[in-house]
């Protein structure tokens, strides 16, 4: 089927062929990545429309000596394809198989890695200082998606790269939606132009009307800058050129021809150029067309010639949409309740709070920085703002939690989905920083469901709260436990964790699990048992602030603890309790499981819990192990007393 | 003196009064920040710059009905004086005394702090949406530099509030600087207004010129956007009306009667609008507007009229300069060394190193995020970036510090000035949470000098690495130790720390200090021992990797650790300890000291150490009081262990 696909080991080898070979190789660049996602999920529509744009640039451009820096790497995957990597596609996404995204250490033509948007233009710019500074003199592409221009830091490179007047090309790969639809000033300027081919019609017309006046020569002649100007009645160009950038377009980025023409103009041009092309989500996939927004990752087993998607059973209900649906309860009772995210409405599910609350749900683009502190002014003036941001997203906005809400102790907030292991998105993605990140910060409460039901109390528990910011963090995928969406919430008591399991004589070990791990600790704790070994188990519920009274008494009546989290080891839930039994001088062994000190590949959940031993099995081996170790420890640690104890 | 002033308990005061009383209230107010500028410090030239800009908004506001949001707040000093706190304006920046920026728990004038740049659109945008959410009908106006519009907050925030069309004045204040030179693509277009009134006068022009072509006025209505056109041949309104801001201005920010009545007209206006003030940063004294970047925040102790500084007596050099002087050692050994900073370059000490490295030092704006994956990139094609940004600001970059250098392993280097507390600047400004935040980051090195001698080590030691990522970490002020710029470096090892003092036969304690903590510990054991108590003393001088030997030998031959930082105890150095022993299964007592779990006001950094017990008497007291506690705690961990040691 790929006969042209199989044969292309590098980019090298589609340079001599070709127009309508490369358009044959386009339907098969679609073709492959059509059959490859029905199976194994991934970024499909944004793909599909960045086919020829890809094709055009490994034609005209010599990668990879020249540099192709994406964004994000949503749009990616015919890049993969031409680059060495069409025998591995059908691995793409799979536990040891290719990233979604793009890897450095996948490929010499991934120059720079990413999952987050907005970063492309940034590298680029380092990229070419880089290659002025050591005098060579390759070319820096870097393509964005117009939904990644919204995020702040286009702009920072942009005034930056504009500046510096080094040889730079940014790709404005513009197909109206980031994610879900764009919004701000600029994306609906973007709008105008594409929907109306408005410039592309008038620009023409007006400079002709202008030439037929009695005086439009003249009147043309006046100022050099006047083409320019009228330029700036109709497009967006001048924003850009504001920012030192020569702007070039839009052009049809599905037009290979003029693609390839307009590329090979560019790549003799000097300085920081703007390329606007206009491409469409979806592109030769008429049902991906018409819903871009679902087929952006769509789901599996999809038939690749009529998208029709198998019929799926309804499982147990998703985290996110627990989380939604509770909100919702809580803003039917509170007006002062609103929902923000940062171009994730889709993700986040706020959606469906969008149906019902359209003028509370604020979508601020990829811009997490400028939606919490929007959300902090919020608070500020009587409302009470919930910051919706997956784990690994709201880390851009770190020093707005410190600076912008927990220093003047604001009543914001913050939902975190996404938060742990998020699979086949890997180490981009997980959520594995965010305990540690935000208990660090003072005047922060930090809660983590064990299951789909605390999720709903702490959804409640955390609208209730108007003393400052709280933060609530659940994972991705479908809630533990059996869950009804209309079973009455309780408010939990702020910072007081439960027993799941206590041996009120104590016992050898009690585990004190955290989030989702704290259903996995119970269920370590019945494997534990059926092998003879007693372990009282705590639900923790917060990572801050921590349930003194219970861990002192656990630590008092237990030989010893183990704490177990899906957060980084360093510095997280773990760390925090041996902080808060330290100071109090309470004297108690901590074994602490978690995420080690290395960034987590992509692979199932499930599957990286068995590899990091946070399974049930994996907890309850380490914690066995443990407990045979310990006896030899605290020999030791007595022989030690014994020695040195005279002082 | 302050014969106004001394009258003016709240901006209503001010609003029945003629022109001429409010221009000898601008002549009260300067003179009063000189006089205390004078002998407290703080940020005087962008305050100077804005005193008409200021009267004219609470003349024309209902001032806090309606809310003024400034940004950062340097320039706030006129809002204070207007707004009840001229009797207590000679505390400013003092212990116990005034904030040297806004703060929400100092007055309700003062609607939002902020220390860091470019947050006032976004939470003035939120105040916006409460209000309109809350049917209120207040206005909004917030006042933002130059300097600060470079960063991508600033960005994101026009292009959310572009959109929404809520009624919002953002005052683009321009003295064509931040703190230093402005820098990026934008900056230019503005200063290229600003220093030819290219505006003012050439638009009437072009307009008058277009009408009296013989079609003109017919031209001038072929389109409706025709006039916005002109406007954008020579102005950037283009840039913020792309975003969906009405741009008016430029208008002169120091005249009083001008600025009052086109704030009048505005407040009648509509929707999100953007007035563009031109003002003088230093305005007033001509010495300061000579030199705006020397006077942003002068040295003490000058005089008021002449400005003319004491001659300062040479002391000790400071961390910033003996680091900027070995980074430039290292740059003349190796070509590939470039320099980053962030709207910093005197604060940083960078400017020196610009001197002898122009082309390899490169300022982005107040844009942390875009140098730290610009940076990356660099390092992505064979440069050494160092990215020197103070601690406080590199919060901003956490993201790009995860997302962009870890998880790719690239070599940049950071240079974390004004580590721990900085005293004046206060809790917006401390860096007290960088430990923490970057140790919990796979791949990072993270390092903390206990003197100068030692930070020009780790400089070199930084240059050297070519593994990853590192950071080093350094305080504010004169350096610790008897140094010379031109003694010998070393290369130091790594992750290990050094014994400062040892007891080969163990002691009742040892003391592990990082960075100036490691200088306070040997200081407190001397104190100690002068007590008779002995105490081992190590200067960890890595926080990650930790030395596992040297504390793992501390631990054996010593009863318990004492953990020692100028940072919060939350997931810090102390923390990254006792994980180390936990997972080692070392059974020891640790006693962490650090700062708690609060933020810290401002004062003297020496005054903060002695309140938090950081300073050499205050450690040496705390490990005191918990030896005397020990006994009685282990006796009780002896007790409960016999209790429940069977199991």
């Amino acid at each position: 089927m790929a006969q042209w696909l199989e044969r292309i080991q590098e980019p090298r080898d589609i340079r001599g062929l070709a127009l309508d070979d490369l358009r044959q190789i386009a339907e098969e660049i679609r073709e492959t990545m059509l059959r490859v996602t029905a199976v194994n999920g991934g970024h499909l529509a944004s793909s599909m429309g960045a086919v020829e744009l890809i094709l055009a640039l490994h034609y005209v451009y010599d990668t990879p000596r020249d540099r192709l820096v994406f964004d994000v790497g949503h749009q990616a995957y015919a890049h993969k394809l031409l680059t060495g990597r069409y025998d591995r596609f059908h691995t793409i996404r799979r536990e040891g198989g290719l990233s979604g995204f793009l890897k450095r250490s996948e490929s010499p033509y991934d120059t720079f890695g990413a999952g987050h948007a907005s970063t492309s233009i940034s590298a680029a710019a380092g990229m070419a200082i880089a290659r002025d500074q050591r005098g060579e003199d390759y070319k820096v592409v870097c393509i964005t998606g117009d939904g990644a221009m919204s995020g702040g830091i286009c702009y920072e490179a942009l005034n930056h790269a504009g500046m510096l007047e080094t040889d730079l090309l940014v790709i404005l790969n513009d197909n109206e939606m980031s994610i879900s639809r764009n919004v701000g000033g600029l994306a609906r300027t973007f709008n105008r132009i594409v929907t109306t081919h408005f410039y592309n019609e008038k620009r023409h017309d007006i400079m002709e009307l202008i030439r037929r006046l009695p005086a439009g020569e003249r009147f043309l002649r006046m100022t050099n800058r006047i083409e320019e100007s009228v330029k700036g009645l109709i497009l967006p160009g001048l924003f850009f050129e504001e920012l030192g950038f020569r702007y070039l377009g839009p052009v049809d980025g599905h037009d290979l021809e003029g693609m390839i023409e307009i590329l090979r103009k560019i790549r003799t041009f000097r300085g920081p150029i703007l390329l606007h092309t206009i491409t469409r989500k979806g592109k030769g996939r008429p049902y991906a067309e018409a819903n871009p927004i679902l087929w952006h990752s769509p789901p599996r087993n999809f038939d690749a010639d009529s998208g029709e998607a198998p019929v799926v059973q309804p499982g147990p209900p998703s985290y996110t949409n627990l989380f939604v649906d509770s909100l919702k309860r809580e803003a039917r009772r509170d007006p002062r309740i609103v929902a923000i995210t940062a171009a994730m409405l889709e993700g986040t599910g706020l959606v469906q709070f969008e149906e019902e609350f359209p003028e509370r749900t604020f979508d601020v683009g990829i811009a997490e920085e400028h939606g919490v502190i929007c959300a902090a002014g919020m608070a500020c003036d009587g409302l009470r703002p919930f910051v919706c941001i997956y784990s690994t997203f709201l880390q851009r906005a770190f020093d707005p939690i410190i600076h912008d809400v927990c220093i003047q102790n604001l009543p914001v907030a913050f939902a975190l989905d996404r938060g742990g292991l998020v699979g086949d998105d890997g180490p981009t993605h997980h959520g594995v920083f965010d305990l540690s990140y935000l208990r660090m910060v003072p005047n922060m409460v930090v809660m983590a469901p064990m299951d789909g039901e605390e999720l709903r109390h702490m959804t409640h528990t955390a609208a209730l709260y108007e003393a400052g910011p709280i933060a609530l963090r659940f994972p991705r995928g479908s809630a533990e436990g059996d869950i009804s969406f209309d079973a009455p919430v309780q408010q939990l008591p702020l910072g007081k964790g439960v027993w799941l399991h206590d041996e009120p004589d104590g016992a050898p070990v009690c585990l004190v699990g955290i989030g989702l791990m704290a259903a996995h600790a119970r269920k370590a704790a019945d494997l534990l048992a059926a092998r003879g070994i007693r372990a009282g188990v705590i639900n923790a519920r917060f990572v801050k602030p921590l349930d003194r009274e219970l861990l002192t008494d656990a630590a008092r009546r237990y030989d010893c603890l183990v704490t177990i989290e899906d957060n980084v080891l360093a510095g997280g839930f773990g760390s925090a309790v041996m902080e808060l039994l330290a100071a109090d001088g309470v004297d108690v062994r901590v074994l602490t499981l978690g995420i080690p000190d290395r960034f987590i590949e992509h692979a199932k959940p499930d599957s990286l819990h068995r590899q990091l031993g946070l399974d049930p099995a994996g907890i309850a081996a380490r914690v066995e192990a443990f407990l045979a170790a310990r006896p030899r420890v605290q020999e030791l640690a007595i022989e030690r007393r014994a020695e040195f104890g005279g002082r």
